[in-house]
């Protein structure tokens, strides 16, 4: 069996959403690239968590084909391998939930503006809400263009998917990405908790603007870069 | 004793309510159809979880009267067998909670929209409330009448009950149904789920509309009907 | 020791408020009355919960002195005397808590509108938010007054304590009780579910009313009085 | 190793904190202070509450400076010690947490008014929102100021930190302090419970002001101060 090691993180990556109150049944994936080989590892489909195993992963090419694996992967395989294909120099980890702050705003169509500095720590600004997908996007290949249409929403604005780390897909809900699985996770935890307390702060200011761009800049660039100085030298 | 087999079923049917955070106390209850037999097994009315054994689950026939069973039925028995008259070709589970953002949705007396996918993977279009019942309705035949209502409600708008496996009862709450009690549980989960996401969704967006169709149609049939595609091929 | 048997039901009664999430610390307390000997059973004041025995339990007398008990009683007996002195007939248990919803509802001087059956099952009408306390009754006697201005509250509007065994403290919190300990913490269970309900549903629908009369009397009636049919015989 | 029952109960506040769902991962820290030793210990940066010990806390002296700990202490400290230099007479532990309803408030920019009795019982008027700190400030030395303008705050306010042992940093969230450690933490629950229930009280009611002077003094006199009477004769 291919990507022993690789299997077990996913495995695990996989196992920590339930455990974060991020995922009921089924409505979640992480999956982690394999760079060298061009191999990722991701959850099979529709399988219930406690029966999952690290060999019941699949492992996957670059295009979102099996390798390996009786089970068919994820139905987001090919968003996952769009975002390895455009990124996977910069990430290695890619993670799906339907956590419900988080497609609170997606569903309202709605950037998570950086109202403090939980957010700041992991996000560089607003966590980007994709444009819809048009209609001829999603019947020619749904799960691909999900991946285009966040790496175009990206390139367009001009964010680096290192410094925000994760994407709201319109009337859908969150992905999030890392240098690996586990990265992805954490970062997927995070969206939902800023998303919950920006509900909380709407509701208390619905005029309050982001918070000033040099708390911003001091909060991400004490976790993050060549100056950190959180932690014990060793960043996310 | 009747029906071992089903009662079984219907004993774990109930016991995963609470498990889900969709029942305090004995605010809830599920039934399963046994079809050939004409007959279906639910909970009996008032008695707390953990006394509940498969033993104490209430045989009934399709009036609702009572075949088997030491015990009262549930209070909405006659409910479940209107529901199980009507439809009983197409759905052999029925669940009714009173899950908190699902009965806020039925006291506003509104139509959950299907603002996401996460909606669009179990219910193809809003998850209707129903009208109010008649002082006469309720003094005649209460538990019945609210299950006629439904049943009216879905027939006027022209809505599948396979399609839309859930209603809201107007200032009452949920009632889901699917193609076993199994089923239906999971699709009184959902609605809680989708039910809370879109009391977010509002409180950020109050104008916002629902999903696109084409996106809602896409989400649907990819885990639904000859073409689905999502898990390994056996859908709930 | 005194009333050993109502002691382990106090304490039995008292552990059950952190259980169902309804206290945090010591923000709590429940009580229950002998009704023939003239004097209840409440826990002491400001031990943890995790400290509290049967023993520990505090015996007062009517004019909430403590008859039996090393330790202070809850700095809310007088309230629970008081309750007791006017009520004693039926009513045979208090509770106070801080809960979460109900405590945002006495904040915002609100009654809670009876916007389902949720909240007609257990009390047929409006949660009633007392009055506040004049500067002059809390100086005078504090806990004795709160307990005074329930008694006047629904006496004032015509409101039967057996019918509706809650009502909101304003700027305090809610104070629910029944036929026992264990009834007043069951009421005091719901009187939170209804608070938060009943936030969603004013989110969603600002101006809807509550239900009709018609509804909230049937579902009070179905659970309560002579011709109540649900359970199994044995009503809360 | 220095200071070993203090490593031990500032070690068990910190592992408070995350039961009390008040930290995910590592968003969260406690202190506590030998006043005689002018020494503080701290959790150290970024480290995982199932990795913490006794002997990994980090022992600092007032000015911040690591005295003993193979770790970096947390990236708060300056913020600590400022505490410590100014209020160190009067307070003896400091928590800092982002939970998620106080962080709500501190983004809204707002001070948390005294809606009720659970507030006043630990809180003598508003928790404080703090002014935003200036660029100058940030790049300066970003945790020393954001210390200093809470003790600017407090002074420029007349606020007793005793009597109101809780503050928000806009844009960022609550630090408690208290006695010790367990009481700074025991605050920080406090100020998320009443900041949730603030929240709603709003929603409910958005124009009701804060509950009347003479409740709020009655409610925290009686926990607090020569005529407190909550108890056992032991305040927190």
């Amino acid at each position: 069996m291919m990507l022993k090691e690789l299997r077990e993180k996913v495995y695990e990556a996989n196992m920590d959403l339930p455990k974060h109150g991020l995922v009921v049944f089924t409505w979640g994936n992480a999956s982690e690239l394999d760079r060298e080989k061009g191999l990722f590892v991701i959850k099979p489909s529709g399988v219930d968590y406690d029966e999952l195993t690290p060999e019941s992963m699949v492992v996957c090419d670059l295009d979102g084909k099996v390798v390996e694996g009786d089970l068919n992967p994820s139905s987001d395989t090919a968003t996952h391998a769009a975002l390895y294909r455009a990124w996977g120099e910069k990430i290695g980890g890619v993670v799906h939930t339907h956590s419900r702050s988080a497609v609170a705003w997606a569903q309202a169509g709605r950037d998570i503006p950086a109202y403090g500095t939980t957010h700041a720590d992991y996000f560089y600004g607003p966590v980007p809400c994709m444009r819809g997908l048009s209609e001829e996007e999603i019947e020619r290949a749904y799960e691909l263009e999900t991946g285009n249409v966040i790496i175009e929403g990206f390139t367009e604005r001009g964010i680096d998917p290192v410094a925000v780390p994760a994407a709201l897909v319109r009337n859908h809900g969150p992905f999030t990405w890392g240098k690996d699985a586990a990265a992805a996770v954490y970062h997927a935890v995070v969206v939902e908790e800023v998303a919950r307390m920006a509900i909380g702060t709407e509701a208390l200011a619905p005029h309050c603007g982001p918070a000033p761009q040099y708390l911003l800049d001091k909060h991400y660039l004490r976790k993050h870069g060549p100056n950190a100085y959180y932690g014990q030298g060793g960043a996310h």
